[in-house]
């Protein structure tokens, strides 16, 4: 099965207490479509670069398997973040440079109108709407989003979800975006909405995959480690998604191994900056922790 | 097998949106006791009370099988607590009344001393070295403490630390005794001073249990409504080793039981005020919670 991803692509410089780098590759399609590549074979990216960026990050993705024909070279600079972690559970954002990404209007080519899984990363709502509208009806759609969207464009977010199956949120984005404190409550509100299944992300405290008669936990893989926790959200969707799109039949238990999944390739991420580990690990590596994870949850 | 708890007898007063009871049974060896007699039926408390201890009271921990001969009825006024909660997560104490809690030694019956396994209830670190004195050498000892301990008795509480096989410590508290951030760290070098398990309670985000090969990470379990979170760290430790009481042999997979039925019983506590919910659950209605729980955190 195959899986479209749209989201940003971004060149990072980011600084924490480990150590530093400087316009290293970043954004949530790098990320999202890297963690997918470990499980499903037909992974495609849809979004914008500038024409500085490096042909060996293309180059990177292509190695994986990912198309990237829905990349488009636009004239200027990439979209670049700065931020800063005080703390690991906190990303302080020093500096937003948009460049080429404030005109981004994704472009889906006709091949990838039929792909029957899609994730649309933390992008405008109203752009993840306009790629609905360029697809033939997919298999299943997820969507993440964040507090700049909940905030600024609340009306085209909620027009987003009454077309979406699954969403991506973390737990003061869902309590932001019901008005409930509760998070049962919340996940309770946004399934009325059409949703199938909510991933409730919790950091450091796991995640929470919430369906209308369903529910389940998972927590952290416990690594040595945390390096830096940037792309960390998207690795998780994207293992996420790259299991389900690499199975035949969508059933509740699929979607709890899909979010140990996401669990897993979130895991690696978080132990390197940038894409150093994401983009260097292989399914038994995976697999491995998978049956950790079963051992550390399992009891009789 | 006989479990002898011993913590403080309290009368609480507590105020929260949903509402306000005064002088309501409470106390660490109270909730504990309570949580473990649902799994143990040899469950006996120490602790003070003062002459104007409700009698109700403690013909209702005669009610649940708990042995009440060890507990002293003191010249003076019970000990008295009074707290609020603005949000659910943390309890502001408005007051605390020692009272005959002031001066007290926990005395150690005779037939008690035999005991098998035994529960600490947060109190001075002094007095839990000064009960494992007076007991003939138990199979399994737990400790519970806390922040205001590890500040003013930290000598104290690193002597007991090398006498106990279980420790039960919030998140914030082991970070505090250990002063490492990462909680993986904080567990490992607690487990160095000789512990065999240590449960890091996290709130509404489940708990951990960490021994030197192992690791349980256990969910909450989702209530309805959070009504009143008072007691449910001693909830869970009595659910727990009433639990490990009421088995034979303690390997892991006990260990883990007894977390999952912890969370439980602490998951009846939270629902209502003081033990009003508390005292009136059967093994039913718990084990019934249980196999949901297994249901939302087991994959294949």
């Amino acid at each position: 099965m195959s899986l479209l991803i749209i989201g940003s692509i971004a060149l990072d410089t980011v600084q924490n207490r480990f150590g530093k780098v400087k316009d290293a590759l970043g954004g949530s399609a790098v990320y999202a479509s890297l963690a997918a590549s470990y499980f499903c074979k037909n992974v495609s990216i849809v979004g914008v670069v500038g024409t500085d960026f490096p042909k060996e990050n293309i180059k990177l993705l292509k190695s994986k398997g990912i198309d990237t024909s829905g990349l488009e070279i636009a004239d200027g600079k990439t979209f670049r973040w700065k931020g800063k972690y005080e703390n690991l559970n906190e990303a302080i954002t020093l500096k937003t440079s948009l460049n080429v990404f404030a005109n981004f209007s994704p472009k889906i080519p006709d091949n990838f109108s039929l792909c029957e899984y899609l994730f649309l990363g933390n992008i405008d709502p109203e752009l993840q709407i306009s790629v609905l509208s360029q697809m033939k009806r997919p298999k299943i759609i997820a969507a993440d989003t964040m507090n700049f969207w909940i905030e600024g464009k609340n009306k085209s977010l909620k027009k987003l979800l009454k077309m979406i199956d699954i969403l991506f949120i973390n737990e003061e984005e869902i309590r932001m975006l019901t008005g409930e404190s509760y998070i049962f409550d919340a996940a309770e509100k946004v399934l009325q909405m059409g949703l199938k299944l909510i991933i409730i992300k919790q950091g450091e405290y796991g995640s929470i995959a919430i369906a209308k008669n369903n529910l389940f936990f998972a927590p952290i893989f416990p690594v040595q480690k945390v390096i830096d926790p940037t792309g960390a959200g998207d690795c998780f969707a994207g293992g996420f998604m790259g299991y389900i799109a690499s199975q035949n039949n969508i059933n509740y238990e699929t979607l709890k191994r899909a979010t140990i999944y996401g669990t897993i390739t979130s895991s690696f991420n978080i132990e390197g900056f940038s894409v150093e580990i994401i983009k260097n690990i292989n399914r038994v590596q995976i697999d491995n922790r998978y049956n950790i994870l079963k051992k550390y949850t399992q009891f009789s």
